[in-house]
């Protein structure tokens, strides 16, 4: 099910740049004025929801912290587990961890290593806010794919096309971004 | 609509105990194991559902980072707006923020300055997983209130009742726990 031009809108005009953050020249997509806009917020989950019940997917794995959001509504719609995969240190039983790539220096994302394991090739999406480089959907597909189980897609509400993120991830899975910023 | 006891076993029994973190002496109340049982993670949302579609909320406010999960799927079925209560430094637009004391330091959350003003006098549920001693669930009903909003309750999946938690936060807004832990 394709996104309307009426709803592609009113996402898009939802989102707030902002300027110069985290750092000099970046323009960050703002994607709290989204969350806060119950018109905007529901037609996303509305169409992400009618996206993906076709998939029958046994999971939703959200990445720490804005993944969180949109994948744990998502989930709930789609009445299936939820996930977090979440930066080094936070989560408190047994994980497994996959390091990537910073423009300066390298970071790591982990997850429970019995997360997907009450269900046996356990198909999953991976969800974010935004994919740049790609570095951390990279990992976190890497580390469902390690768990047993199946990174079937990952999804994203804006893909930075300029950027390579996206390119480089179809090499590991497919990949959807529900509006691209060129 | 109060939990039924069968609903309550439900969700008592897919949180995990894991003692020792995140430092000795602690049991870590472990809600990934919730989250990832299908079953459990929907009767603990249609149970919020209920309670709250009755409160007439215009903003569900989830503390960085397991409020979010909780939170952004409470606001979907409630048909409102989530509005993210971070961690200082994470948010990209002006904010407003509030110091907590931690055990040793302090720590700081922050909201955008304009995350309730589309609403005037906005009704908003603050959420999180758990309330120990109350120190970020108060800091986050303040900053609501210092919006121009009102935090019309703090709600948490599980309330450890031999903290003090409760009972100061109950000075400022009403408080709900879906589990007590004695």
């Amino acid at each position: 099910m394709t996104l309307s031009q009426t709803e592609r809108k009113i996402i898009e005009n939802s989102i707030r740049d902002i300027k110069d953050f985290p750092q000099p020249g970046i323009v960050f997509k703002d994607i709290t004025t989204l969350l806060n806009d119950k018109e905007a917020y529901g037609v996303l989950m509305n169409h992400l929801y009618h996206r993906y019940k076709e998939y029958n997917l046994d999971y939703i794995a959200g990445i720490d912290a804005r993944g969180f959001i949109f994948g744990a509504a998502l989930a709930q719609m789609l009445g299936i587990g939820f996930v977090p995969i979440r930066k080094k240190g936070k989560l408190p039983y047994t994980t497994i961890s996959e390091k990537y790539s910073l423009e300066y220096g390298v970071d790591e994302i982990e997850v429970h290593i019995d997360a997907f394991s009450a269900q046996k090739d356990a198909k999953v999406l991976v969800i974010d806010d935004l994919i740049a480089t790609g570095g951390t959907a990279n990992a976190a597909a890497t580390l469902v794919n390690q768990s047993g189980a199946q990174c079937v897609e990952c999804c994203f509400i804006i893909g930075l096309s300029f950027l390579d993120g996206v390119k480089n991830l179809k090499e590991k899975t497919q990949v959807y971004s529900v509006i691209e910023v060129n």
